[in-house]
């Protein structure tokens, strides 16, 4: 059995948790997702994603502390404020997707069926076609 | 630009939502993680992972509902209760995998320095050894 206060063990689960306090809650992920496709406006953003302005600062502000978005304030008038993907948040993507891949599975394991657009209902439905 | 109001990426977004639903909090993944090396009693559990019973019963309950632990009463005296993984929480590899992985690499990103324990720094000792 593994020991699971060894010193090894112990750093694995903190480095889990680390992982899951700075991406935890409901936006912080589809503001990454979002970013990711291009730099937006904050209002821009508070609108795709339909989250107030209140959380949406929050968030904004605990992503920028973990270099996770790059906020830029720009001279125009009135002020705008934009923000962009960074490269450390690209690295999330392995996660993100590993994160989608679950989501999907454990529909179809706890609902009994497919969840509508799951990329592998697209795959079984070209293989039909065949 | 992808658009993220479409079906396909709502669906995605949903996806990823309900994992972090599930497996959200500071215990369950740890939980999930104690089980996966061998079947554990409830007192066990708590003393291992050093969590009061009251919040390990009711993170247990929300793992048994979504099929990530199963729960047996053996008819001992006096009762005792064990936990085992399901094969459903096996399909959690990946993303724990991903988790750990992306856990190391910020803690290097914020600190500037390698976690204690981080198993590339592991992998650099034995690179320098040669």
């Amino acid at each position: 059995m593994r020991d699971i206060h060894s010193p090894a063990c112990k750093s694995r689960q903190q480095a889990m948790r680390d992982t899951f306090d700075v991406i935890s809650g409901k936006w912080k992920l589809q503001i990454i997702s979002a970013l990711s496709e291009r730099t937006m406006r904050f209002n821009e953003l508070s609108r795709e994603l339909g989250v107030s302005p209140r959380i949406l600062s929050r968030e904004l502000k605990e992503l920028e502390i973990n270099k996770l978005v790059k906020r830029t304030v720009r001279d125009t008038r009135p002020v705008t404020v934009e923000y962009a993907p960074t490269p450390h948040s690209a690295t999330l993507a392995p996660l993100i997707e590993a994160a989608c891949d679950w989501g999907y599975l454990h529909y179809e394991k706890i609902a009994g069926t497919r969840r509508p657009h799951d990329p592998a209902e697209a795959i079984s439905a070209q293989r039909q076609d065949r």
